[in-house]
């Protein structure tokens, strides 16, 4: 077996793990985690009974290909001194490197997609792997509710539901999201940090967390708790700003807590926050409808 | 028809004019070039008949496709107020951007060989276009005796090859380099700039212009004039060196003449210059045997 190793991002999800396993089997690479895997992605793996890819929490030293991110603060501890050979994904580039590698990049909802459009002849005799990379769809684009959809991840997942014989894809993607769309007794941190980025705004480190709910009144109940867990990570590690994006996913938009400037979350969005959050309506997804009006709010 | 254009670098190249050229025709875009074509390509778009494409010196307002380059300093002028919605390379990757966007980087010896592979059917039923990418392959990979060269380039070469009518590849190839592989008679300057590209080394501003020869004597009958023209470059650009590379495409190696710190050239080489230039035995390409060790030598 090759010692290229295939790993998602920090604070990985479903598209980020699910997308590593598959690549791993199609190039008869290894897949590794750089951190423990959310509820939702844990419950996908075992619907399918595919077990959890090692951690891998350092890859010094190591031969990577990248999934589903490319921007040096999502990527494993170590990966400076590890030879990065390839990078498969769908988010905004933000990569140097000092030699030509494999890069394949398409803007569409999830890793899942990119790849199950190019290896659709090898998926279509794996369905075990096709019910991961339609999960992975299905919880990148929050069963295409996402702005971040786009018609090939409907068509993709419309075939990978047929390999893998799931009939209802929309039941079968609000079971997916059931299983991590809840807060209620966990603690706030954890809540935070499951699905949390940092990204560089113009040389400001600004972090960004979020959790897709069912029910958003989940995060009104707890807002006191959320803000002060903000302030406090603000102040301890150097942010500009710390974001926490509640979505509810019926309602289709989010509540935004943030830790830092309200005049820099207006400019960003266009509206005045009431006290440390604000509602935006249709506003579902990180990638696109907050990190970039935050980023040009930070650097114009 | 699309309002899209494909462009290559600043002082473009055979592989980088035609694999605008043709990308172009396979998406129904159009091609532009940032600068005046070199001998070597006029010679190949004559042969196949194929007119020019029209000069784009400022993009400002365009919608652009990047192919053969994604660094910033090779970018045509007026690109930071232009939408790039792709990039299609073989160039060390040093992008960033704002939003998804389509991006295929393969380390083969062309960017037409990424092409060739990708739209392998399109090409099969337009010889023309199969001609000009041939071209590109060969150009770029100096009739395969670059570094930068791989198996696939071989491969693609002797399809498109077929396809487009050709039956001595070597011959054809020779034939391509003659076009533009003397400096006789002509100004040093358009000689080191004709195919001259800006570098960020760390911060360092270097520049780098490649000629390939037949002959290498013909270099050494100039090296006086040489020296002088990248020391007056180098003073009145605000580089921190200015390195011009004459190619030998028959004894497979290059002197390297420069204007600059002489330890930094031993420092990237291992080697002594001797007064004001270098041979280096097998060197033959700027991107893979030049521009990355000179880069280590500034940064580290």
């Amino acid at each position: 077996m090759s010692d290229v190793i295939v790993i998602g991002h920090k604070a990985p999800d479903t598209d980020t793990v699910c997308s590593a396993i598959v690549y791993a089997a199609i190039k008869g690479y290894k897949a590794a985690t750089p951190g423990e895997l959310n509820e939702e992605t844990a419950w996908v793996l075992n619907y399918f009974k595919v077990p959890a890819p090692p951690l891998l929490q350092n890859a010094a030293g190591k031969k990577l290909v990248l999934v589903d991110h490319n921007e040096p603060a999502q990527v494993v501890d170590g990966a400076d001194q590890a030879e990065i050979i390839e990078i498969v994904d769908h988010h905004k580039m933000n990569f140097v490197c000092n030699t030509p590698i494999y890069v394949h990049v398409e803007p569409v909802g999830s890793t899942a997609t990119v790849l199950a459009k190019k290896y659709a002849d090898w998926v279509k005799n794996n369905p075990t792997y096709a019910g991961l990379l339609l999960s992975a769809v299905l919880s990148d684009t929050v069963i295409f509710k996402s702005p971040t959809t786009t018609d090939e991840d409907k068509k993709v997942a419309a075939d990978l539901a047929k390999i893998a014989g799931i009939s209802d894809i929309q039941a079968f993607g609000i079971d997916i999201k059931k299983a991590k769309a809840s807060i209620k007794g966990k603690p706030i941190a954890d809540v935070i940090h499951v699905d949390f980025k940092d990204f560089d705004f113009g040389g400001k480190k600004v972090g960004i967390g979020q959790t897709e709910l069912i029910d958003i009144n989940e995060c009104y109940d707890r807002a006191g708790e959320i803000s002060s867990y903000l302030n406090e990570l603000k102040a301890g590690k150097g942010y500009a700003m710390v974001v926490f994006i509640g979505t509810d996913i019926i309602k289709e938009g989010s509540e935004l807590y943030f830790a830092g400037d309200a005049a820099v979350m207006e400019k960003a969005f266009g509206k005045k926050p009431e006290g440390a959050s604000m509602w935006l309506d249709g506003v579902m997804s990180r990638k696109k409808q907050v990190a970039p009006p935050l980023e040009k709010a930070f650097t114009s």
